[in-house]
């Protein structure tokens, strides 16, 4: 299976001063992808956070960042699966600039845990499928 | 009662790549300037969130933008109340650089509504002397 | 011509704790849709930015919100030219849901300047014909 | 030398519709401890990114969650430190609640570039005296 890939451009409101994306920014992107993935494979936030007894936090994130963006750069951003636990896993982030030069790597780990005492719990059956269509 | 006043500075992430504060982030200081009110005051965004059977959505901002602001300039926030109504308030706000000058003036109004249906409910007496504070 | 429509969704860093999308960023999104509409009409921030001795700030904007927003949902943004002067534009916007309900109705006002001297100069003629597209 | 510590608050914006801090803002509140820390030491981004022939870009950024934060949570920032090279600088971050308690670890490195070519330049020496400061 390919990873997924969702193209976006930078917003002027995610540029600062400097005339740059701001850093933290970058994972703002990631996470827009990722929500863009969430979707695809039928499963929903909203649904998630009104109806599940479980949410899925991130407990790590990083990023490297190898070329500035600047406002109205079009880019695509690649979702990668990077590790299956049984609790939790891990996705890698390419954002590509529009020659297909890789800007940034990031990483998010995320860990599925029950919404009444923040303890671990297995993902679901559902989950697994959909992140190994990332593999 | 004087209005609330509430000190703060122009902070990277506020800015965009025209090199000011972005339209939008004013709006996002004057609310920072409006939690620290309501917490002044012994109320708590966590505890009406959490416990109460209401939430206060803001139906109406408007701003008025006189002069850009940059990053790490120092600014004061006033706070003041504009109109208190059985079940809603308008907040305005005074932007001032470090001169006095003011640089924005926003409004903003508030509706006090049940979380179950959304409807209208009377501002609670404690609100009424908290808002009435910074007439 | 018609108004310039632009679909998007309300992602979850833009909402906030009490589980609806925050009011300051409904006029991120409104920014969102007029960044594409100025990147569809040929302009571009980037070049403006660099490459102009003009800047086209937001000297006012307002906002009324008539249903809340929550993450993951699907909206269509439309942008409107509402008045077209000598050295401004004022921009309508109507936020929709997936059924096509109006829950937003937002403007922005854009005035010329200088980038020297931060003065109000005429809109070019090219502007003028981009923003008369949206009548 | 103390490490720099800066109090900060969980501002409403910053929380998501899951009831906590957006994972990308930790970075936001780290970034705005980091910013008091340049202020503090004299400096201004102001004056670096109008006057300075360089700039100071984020390369790396990571961080560990170890508890959530909520709206109107108190928390303080402290700023290491971590390491100090010819052309860059490591900067650690713990946030701690109300409690004193860790809820989050964070690093940033940052690189000195000449703002015409993107080029590591050395660390001033006025620069590399606030940083020592750190330790």
């Amino acid at each position: 299976m390919p990873p997924f890939t969702y193209p976006s451009i930078v917003r002027l409101h995610l540029t600062d001063a400097a005339g740059i994306l701001f850093f933290a920014n970058y994972f703002v992107l990631a996470h827009e992808a990722y929500e863009a993935f969430v979707t695809s494979r039928g499963f929903s936030f909203r649904q998630i956070l009104d109806s599940e007894p479980f949410m899925v936090p991130i407990v790590h994130a990083e990023g490297d960042y190898q070329a500035p963006l600047r406002v109205s750069d079009v880019i695509t951003i690649t979702v990668r699966l990077e590790k299956l636990g049984d609790t939790s896993y891990t996705l890698g982030y390419t954002i590509a600039d529009s020659t297909g030069k890789s800007v940034a790597e990031l990483k998010t780990v995320h860990v599925l845990v029950s919404k009444s005492a923040f303890e671990k719990i297995p993902l679901t059956p559902g989950m697994r499928t959909a992140l190994e269509s990332l593999k």
